[in-house]
């Protein structure tokens, strides 16, 4: 993954392309979570496969795009009708196609101007939950994480019912990943960066967007320390 | 198929289903192109699984839908995340979705409604065309088929020449199916049928509509056989 869409690290793509080609790998980036911020150069990348879904950029949900290096061969992802080189049957969204191209050409013009409101109010977020609420910690690399992506854990907070006391609240957050959702075990990221069940459960990821306000964030942050403390009483029933 | 793109012809899924259940063999039918006009009652047709697409019944185009019958297991097509059952990752079109749904149910209660009208006008298309056209077939089953769908084959016609001379006339027609797009042989429908390659690269799919008025229909049956005079002239250059 080009950034983990859990914690929001960054990873060093370019170096782990540069090891596949000089052993004659393959490599494939998921970069879906990254797009939105991240140069998708693929020359300077250096990757063969780079893919991307259209709903985290502000295109359109329910469509994506895979970049194909000239020279890599793909085996066929459904057969049936050969009008897409014999790789994909079915009939092409053709709003969604374009819909995706725009967005992505306006999130390349925009990135910068994007990334210069999102990360200070990002900044305030992290520092502010580290700071007033106990037994938190932020997940992900402290620096090399997507400028719009917050991720913590809570020590004793069952993650699904956070997002439900948020969600009352008029804030929309994740725990976890979308593809899990139902899932009562910590998610194999949160195992892989050493959590233990009692905080890996506790994840909490907050993402800022272009619209996104100061005034937002201060909402936010007045509530959230409220609902963790609430999260952490009805734990014991759960 | 329940029923062929084609040729329209309507295959005897029922009787079909029946065979393949009592050898225990599961039965799929690909019912995209009979959904806007045949029965999909799963239970009395006995089949299965059933595709569908929703751009042939009015819906959004890049949508469909599979009835799996209880009991019946899948492979994956799509592993990744696990949010569908583990059969298909990736993120839903949610407004495609729900368009296919809504869309499906408008032709289930208008499918009576929907035959009335295109039914007597597909009739005099065929009626007309094989009478003012000299060296034409219908291609299909003459009553067993679709009530919009009329399909032929001109000898010494190229199929591909004659859409864009109706494309440039206004007329949007087919030939053959859009999955082979630019395949400069006869279809293997035309081949199986027993068409030889004179007849069979002459194919020619007119599809009617719930908007198509008999007007339109009196216009391209002015303009089909002038058309079909002109290709067959400059077939000797292609």
């Amino acid at each position: 993954m080009y950034a983990n869409n859990e914690i929001g690290s960054i990873n060093p793509i370019r170096e782990i392309a540069k090891i596949c080609r000089s052993q004659g790998v393959p490599f494939h980036t998921d970069a879906v979570q990254a797009a939105a911020y991240l140069p998708l150069d693929t020359s300077s990348l250096e990757v063969d496969l780079l893919s991307l879904g259209g709903h985290k950029f502000y295109g359109p949900k329910g469509v994506g795009a895979l970049y194909v290096r000239q020279g890599i061969e793909l085996l066929a992802s459904q057969t049936g009708g050969g009008q897409e080189h014999g790789l994909r049957a079915g009939t092409q969204n053709v709003p969604y196609i374009v819909g995706f191209a725009e967005a992505l050409r306006l999130t390349a013009a925009e990135r910068d101007e994007r990334m210069a409101h999102v990360q200070p109010l990002r900044e305030h977020l992290i520092g502010t939950v580290l700071e007033e609420i106990q037994d938190s910690r932020l997940t992900g690399h402290p620096n090399k994480r997507l400028p719009q992506h917050a991720s913590f854990v809570f020590k004793g907070v069952d993650g699904n019912l956070l997002l439900t006391l948020l969600d009352a609240a008029g804030f929309a957050c994740s725990s976890g990943s979308a593809c899990k959702t139902g899932n009562p075990e910590p998610s194999e990221v949160m195992t892989a960066i050493g959590l233990s069940r009692e905080w890996g459960l506790g994840s909490l990821r907050v993402t800022l967007g272009a619209a996104t306000t100061p005034e937002q964030i201060g909402s936010f942050l007045n509530i959230l320390p409220e609902l963790v403390s609430q999260a952490r009483q009805l734990n014991q029933y759960v």
